[in-house]
């Protein structure tokens, strides 16, 4: 038998990426997803509540994002354990709850899911296995169709989360249900612009810079906030890298003093308002002679190294910002002899009550 | 002129805390906030959002947690970026708005606060600084009158945020503002609890056997998971320490690959539900031959120290379990020989817009 390569499965994952938005962006995935947007339409709810963990949670975190700033409606992340280990019952009955899950398979979310079901919500489960029990415990289902990944760290299924997400949310905000055009075609281009992320050396260059490093800083807000958070924990499940990741403002309250020349930062920074807002930040960082290296269209002076994203509407950057970051997490966890398809103390389905 | 001993300041703030929490149990400040909670009651918000960045952020989170589990409305924690930076404009004309801030001089927390109150939004700030811009762009303020603040890194606001938003709420919840008799009895034993919790030299004793450390993991599930994670922000902003706090669930999605022989846990450890719903992680902590060391009142087989906290009710035991986590921050800060009253980078207002 041949042997296998550490992390091939992971490559393979990530290299799927451009094909896995394509695909979601056709029939029948791409009605299905329309018509749970019609469905949330005509009941109108009047918030929205995430329930995830893990790689999903920040998927969710996103789709907070967009449903603050492209819906207008509050959005919140639940605690299942309120739920689950406290019995709280809070009323849902105009809330959409939405769950996210890779595997829909833990044993918390779908009691959340359950909860919320019978408490009057509107539930939908995103999700890449759609006979799963949290699909079956929602109402509506879309699947996220990103195919089975090899490695346990996510990668594709969470570009595919962020883009259901997306998906199913302007087409609340268009009123029917369907993707705008004007949608639809930003995202038919990025496959191709996903294609040239993939195919830039930098990210897996810089495994060799991060080598020897004992920590590392991650940070980006609004939008890219979501990304700064999934790049510190590809690091943590597949380097065993202790990541810390903050929101741009959060970095200024007290972490900043975690920078230092020997702590490199991986700052998410896009040409919008979101990337602008991270000017003081990055000057901050800066001050403290940290070694920034930038992902996204923004500029980032003073950055020893930057991989450059095609400009886009920030809302549509965390489905091309987080490529190279699972890139690095791949090379980073091959240069310091770890196998990321098969993290130590890591299992795909995380089966918590 | 004398000198001052490095983190003097600190070791004031924190052996106030059972004065101040003797002191928010009395007229004026037990009066004001039943004031407070009356007016919620006879605006009957459908659900709460509560605003804040840094330690008040997680003082918000236990925040969340009360309004979930003993009032049974939804809550959810505000990104303020979505508002300030992206322009969202979500209808909280249903909502009570708290925004929780030491200083209430953060620009872009008064901002969320005036937008929500635009929106017809009962606003509530929870502030240390009751003539600050927060406060003044709120409808209602709490003072949590825990005095003057030696050290930036906050302690006694932290307890005295809790405690008032624990008041505030319990008011709600019996209808007309009022904390019953039983809380307040409960409420009542806390200064000597506090001052016992304080006088165990347990924490500060640990500050030797973290001297070393390259990195810490903290964790808690339910109401113990904000005093995990603020014993993490602690130790970083005053020992610059790398610490990682997750929930119970969320460890075990991934990040328990970094638990090893050579980095220690700090898990929080109620007697409760909460503390209960803690064994299997615990359980996997102790495989990976973790150094586990416990704060709480429940039991930890396995771990390497313990720090007992009285047994009552988990949603009283954040306000003692963190005394301890204060305590190490300080001792550990002063050990690697930093001044834990001014770290690095660290400012006592934080103005990001």
């Amino acid at each position: 038998m041949p042997e296998v390569q550490p992390g091939a499965g992971m490559a393979a994952d990530i290299a799927e990426q451009p094909a896995g938005i394509a695909r979601l962006l056709e029939a029948p995935h791409a009605t299905a997803i329309a018509t749970v947007a019609a469905a949330v339409v005509a009941r109108r709810p009047k918030h929205v509540v995430f329930v995830a963990r893990g790689t999903s949670d920040h998927a969710a975190l996103y789709g907070a994002y967009l449903t603050e700033i492209r819906l207008g409606l509050p959005a919140s992340s639940s605690s299942p354990s309120a739920i689950t280990v406290f019995g709280a019952r809070p009323d849902l009955s105009q809330a959409l709850v939405v769950g996210v899950s890779q595997s829909g398979g833990s044993p918390d979310l779908t009691e959340v899911m359950r909860v919320a079901r019978a408490s009057g919500a509107l539930t939908v489960a995103v999700v890449n296995v759609p006979d799963s029990p949290l699909a079956e415990a929602a109402e509506h289902v879309i699947d996220v169709a990103a195919g089975h990944e090899r490695a346990v760290a996510a990668t594709k299924s969470y570009v595919a989360e962020l883009q259901a997400l997306l998906m199913l949310i302007e087409g609340i905000r268009a009123g029917d249900g369907a993707l705008p055009a004007e949608e639809r075609a930003v995202l038919e281009t990025l496959p191709a612009h996903a294609e040239r992320v993939l195919a830039d050396p930098t990210a897996t260059e810089l495994a060799a810079r991060y080598r020897f490093a004992a920590r590392i800083l991650t940070t980006g807000r609004g939008y890219a906030y979501p990304t700064a958070r999934e790049s510190a924990l590809k690091l943590m499940e597949t380097c065993y890298l202790p990541s810390l990741s903050f929101s741009g403002a959060d970095l200024m309250h007290g972490p900043l003093a975690l920078a230092a020349p020997d702590v490199p930062v991986l700052a998410v920074v896009g040409s919008g308002p979101g990337g602008a807002s991270m000017s003081e930040v990055l000057g901050r960082l800066t001050e403290r002679r940290a070694d920034v290296v930038a992902i996204g269209s923004g500029e980032v002076p003073g950055a020893s190294a930057r991989i450059v994203i095609p400009a886009l509407d920030e809302r549509y950057a965390p489905l091309l910002d987080i490529l190279p970051a699972q890139q690095l997490a791949l090379a980073l966890a091959v240069a310091r002899g770890e196998d990321p398809d098969a993290p130590r103390g890591l299992k795909k389905v995380t089966a918590t009550l």
